[in-house]
């Protein structure tokens, strides 16, 4: 039997709610005491013009629905079946950011009803049945409930980086399809970087072809994105890093760079030096060649110029560069790099393009330099503290908030779900907040490929999406847990690879299908947390991503059951099964033979786990841990710190509380 | 503990041989006895002309090799290492169909060689050291050898149909890394039926716009196939299947049918009446633009003209058809149809392509009918019987076997394996022997979308490749399946999904992640073989395929594994391990409460297992079965016979042979 299972027979406190387990939150939810049964053919009645997002959206979530039902729902000509009336009154223009993408969603005993301004109210009304679907008896159907439901923030984010590990094009549709299940609405894509020129230009096909060594988004390919998304109510930012994070444009165009050269693709990771050259007039005109081709492939009306971590390295040394700060009055490299922005800025507009970049962007040397902040209208998304999100707001320029949503920090889906955009002690009176549109979370790629990057994203940004969304007050941490769960497995169901990649790594560790053994013990692991992966082993381009670090997921559903159960115990909550609590604590098979790759991990945890029983027998009883139990907990405790294979057992803090319990409080 | 690692520990009667597991056997392998350890960096020293299928493909190789050693093999400018000398003359022309695959390999004590004619040459080197890495001791390694290889089959190929579900490019590209490993060549994409118009064309846009439901191969998509597919030595053929199964095309074109329309796509599965009217001029004026389009776009000498199943019915009903063939002295449908051909071959010609097709372009009525066979240079793939295979390579027409490769119709890969184009016994002559030029899989897609197809197409159709590829003497059905398990891993690890879709389904299914029980019993069950599933229940275009039935593989290795026992102990070997034994049989956690979707069969399978221990106790011990518990066996076998959800046991011939033992023989 897995461990899963037994979490789930020794864990009956960790029931569903009553209502339904959307995710995000509507902002309203009335629920009735029936439900109403989906019986087929399935009709959607539609009443609003015709809308493509509606006709196919219907056929996705009646598949969808099938699919889980594992009966066919399609209308046959026969009689009855389920309704769904549909009625909205406009097809909402991606190209407007302030889209309505409200609804109103009534399941009544006789037919279910959905009521929107727009096209994409629908879309959201779909996703929220689609999760409220469950089983009753021998069939499924949804609860009655009448939702009234809005976002709280109109930019709901997951920026996907393309380039330091080449995502393709299938990696982006599934997003596109997890986005649309949580209610997200902007996919970001970071399409150039030191490591890869990620997309094709017709322009220059020379920075596709000699930048991405063949793994690149075709125009092609961006087209079918941005009309996939279009359908599921996504608009599409592209993002061109500049004038740093720019190795790979420089391969073929040493001559924009502001040294040299020559310049290969980077297969590193880090800050490095390659930086475009703002003062030769060659750059602009490139750029707005360039630019200008990309404006028209991608019809959003925001351009990402990226904008961050340029070292200035470059620029300090080169005396032509040197000598024209001095003749135009800029005193250092910031100066330099807002008046290459300015420029950026009028050929964005020139292109009818709005302007948005990283922190950076919006900052001003205050050193007597010759140039002037970017206009108001420039938006900016803050990634380097909670200060950058006030001060741009301050000084009224829009702003989303990515900062506390990194992703690829392997940090918990709590920490990411309190992060608020806007809380209700932020420092902005009431115009300066409504220039914080919402936020994104950040998918990079350093140590992510096709394989497992699902696991990344999924479920945690369910978590984000839900805060996006949802009312502020929704912030209870153990509700969202409880949802977080099923709408992992929804994910999954739809075609998300967070949990078959990580099994398809488990299997190519343990070198044959059954994996159990070692499921069990990824379970209670987490990478590394932050960048410290970087400083614990050499991570390039082409180190394989098949380590338990990569199959590892941050914030394990197991570990924070585990964590639980603990608390529990502490609290004083009674044990009925000892035996599978052993289990659980990692005393049972975690030592034995299956786990070749992994013995001093299993063998690190078997001993945790055992001194954790005696510390929960003494707890349980009315005996105290001795002082020699108590050093051999500690030292257990100490020798489980790790790292291991670069990951932390994510439930260790509640071994540390047992520990205190134990042995430190009096009884 | 799972039933897989039972049998690990059961069976030790199945071990891998000496030899490296293989798939396809080289023609020549000596084994030396050491090894040569993989030592990073690994660096690949190539002599030849600059080659981007050698250089691509040994990025690839390496990084495969790192993703299972799992660590870095790239270059980093240390010193020593692994190198691997490549020769090889000249690049292989892909329109050349005879290109040279042929190489010679050494794995020395201190260095790898490869040398051959070609660049594909190498490849296929690289694909039989891909298969040979063996761990040894803490590192990887390669056994000494000597491999000199060459392919019998010139044509091994894999139909993929993308109509009856749609396949997106990725699920094809995938195929192609598969297909590499495994030395096939061909990929035949059928991209026209009845329920389908699957691929772009410019020229007439309406026909993928109006038959496709938006899902269909773009252009672009196509470019990228070839061209992935030429670096992986692999031709792509292109079907457009004519003048039956083509109801997509009327959709927009009714005026090219034989009976007025309107049309729809083809939402049920079977052979239908809608054909192309071979009486208007104005249908070869429509198919010369298609087809030349067509023939711009697929860079092989080959297209394929389908020809297959016209019924035939619109023609008959035609009174305007009918006149036209008593005007034209053609005397039925099959004439008729020959006329039609004939029209085809000369278009196909002007675009510079051969001609092939399905049996029936082959035939000529001999019923009087002014029509003309079509001319020698035409090729004909074979799929009622072996009777066309040989009146067709006796009629001069090369030709290429799919009958008995239906890898659709669920059948063992012993049987594929077996089944041989060209036998000793073959009643041809020398020159008629070499117009059989080979074989294809044929995946139909009634029953698969993307989630399951790669388990219908993986392992077996490595099975089907080793039969094209290895001299015909090897055919031991024992040993292919001990390679074949081996084989399945290594697809898993390079991105097939035969092993995950099954466990998204099951995950679907049994609505959590703890899917065990619910493997262990789908482990021993395959879907009805043949088209039988569409007698049982009604299946259409959007039927979901997430039942057991579409879970469950074909040959099913488990089950193998149990007739593998149940025969050892039928034939004497004695039994260790009674326990585990029971396990194997179904006796012990089928029938729990894990398997809500599938008590019923649990059942039935527990019943059985329990039958079948005693049987075995009987066998084991000098006592005999009593004729109730004889009785009781055959009610239990009964029961068993399914179907059960479209499925049936896999192994239940080993419980029927093993009551004949226990029952009826004389002890």
């Amino acid at each position: 039997m897995r461990l899963r299972t037994l979490l789930l027979c020794v864990l009956p406190f960790v029931a569903w709610g009553q209502d339904p387990p959307l995710m995000p939150r509507p902002r309203s939810v009335v629920s009735g005491t029936g439900h109403l049964m989906l019986v087929a053919p399935l009709r959607l009645v539609v009443e609003g013009p015709e809308s493509e997002r509606v006709r196919r959206g219907g056929v996705r979530w009646k598949a969808r629905l099938a699919d889980r039902m594992r009966s066919d729902l399609t209308d046959t000509g026969s009689a009855g079946g389920t309704f769904v009336y549909v009625r909205f009154s406009t097809i909402a223009d991606m190209r407007d950011i302030r889209s309505d993408g409200s609804y109103t969603l009534e399941v009544g005993p006789g037919a279910i009803s959905i009521m929107s301004a727009t096209d994409l109210g629908v879309l959201h009304a779909l996703a929220t049945l689609y999760q409220a679907l469950e089983p009753y008896g021998d069939g499924w159907g949804f609860p009655e409930m009448v939702v009234h439901d809005s976002p709280r923030f109109i930019w709901r984010g997951l920026l996907v980086d393309v380039c330091r590990h080449f995502m393709p094009r299938e990696m982006i549709l599934r997003q596109l399809d997890g986005m649309e299940l949580v209610k997200m609405n902007v996919l970001h894509l970071h399409l150039t970087e030191d490591q890869g020129f990620r997309i094709e230009s017709k322009e220059f096909p020379e920075l596709h072809e000699q930048g991405s060594e063949g793994n690149y988004l075709s125009q092609s390919d961006i087209r079918i994105i941005v009309h996939e998304a279009d359908l599921r109510g996504i608009r599409v930012v592209p993002e061109f890093d500049l004038p740093g994070h720019s190795a790979s444009w420089f391969v073929s165009h040493p001559e924009l760079a502001s040294a040299p050269g020559p310049y290969a693709v980077e297969t590193r990771f880090g800050v490095f030096g390659p930086t475009f050259d703002p003062t030769q007039e060659a750059t602009y005109t490139f750029l707005d060649r360039f630019l200008g081709e990309m404006a028209a492939l991608f019809p959003d009306p925001y351009m990402h110029i990226g904008g961050d971590e340029n070292n200035g390295e470059q620029w300090k040394a080169d005396q032509g560069i040197q000598a024209y700060m001095k003749t135009h009055g800029l005193k250092g490299p910031q100066a330099l790099q807002a008046y290459f922005n300015q420029r950026l800025y009028v050929i964005l507009r020139t292109h009818g393009k709005r302007m948005i970049g990283w922190d950076e962007i919006g900052e001003v040397p205050e050193d007597g330099s010759k140039v002037e902040p970017l206009p108001r209208d420039i938006t900016i998304q803050s990634w380097r503290g909670r200060d950058g999100l006030v001060s741009a707001a301050r000084n009224g320029h829009d702003v989303v908030l990515s900062n506390g949503y990194y992703i690829d920090l392997c940090k918990s889906a709590a920490e990411h779900y309190l992060n608020d955009p806007l809380p209700d002690d932020a420092p902005l009176d009431a115009d300066q907040r409504t220039h914080v549109l919402g936020g994104e979370a950040t998918m990079w790629a350093e140590l992510v490929d096709e394989r497992n990057v699902d696991g990344r994203i999924w479920p945690r940004t369910a978590a984000i999406a839900e805060r996006l969304w949802s009312p502020g007050a929704v912030n209870d941490v153990d509700d969202m847990y409880q949802r977080l769960e099923k709408v992992s497995a929804q994910l999954d169901a739809i075609g998300l690879r967070h949990k078959s990649g990580q099994l398809e790594i488990l299997r190519i560790i343990a070198g044959r299908d059954e994996v159990s053994a070692l499921k069990d013990l990824v379970d209670v692991l987490t990478p590394v947390p932050g960048y410290k992966r970087h400083s614990l082993a050499v991570h390039t381009t082409s180190t394989p991503l098949t380590s338990i670090a990569d199959a590892a997921v941050p914030d394990p559903m197991t570990a924070r059951r585990v964590a639980e159960l603990i608390d529990a115990i502490i609290g004083g909550a009674s044990l009925s099964d000892v035996s599978s609590f052993r289990y659980l604590l990692g005393t049972a098979e975690m030592s034995s033979d299956d786990l070749p790759c992994c013995q001093d991990i299993a063998r690190v945890r078997s001993a945790l786990g055992q001194r954790a029983m005696e510390a929960i027998d003494a707890l349980l009883t009315p005996t105290s841990m001795g002082p020699g139990d108590c050093a051999a907990f500690q030292k257990a405790l100490d020798e489980a710190q790790g790292p291991f294979s670069e990951c932390l057992f994510a439930d260790l803090p509640a071994f540390q509380r047992l520990f205190e319990a134990a042995c430190t409080r009096p009884r």
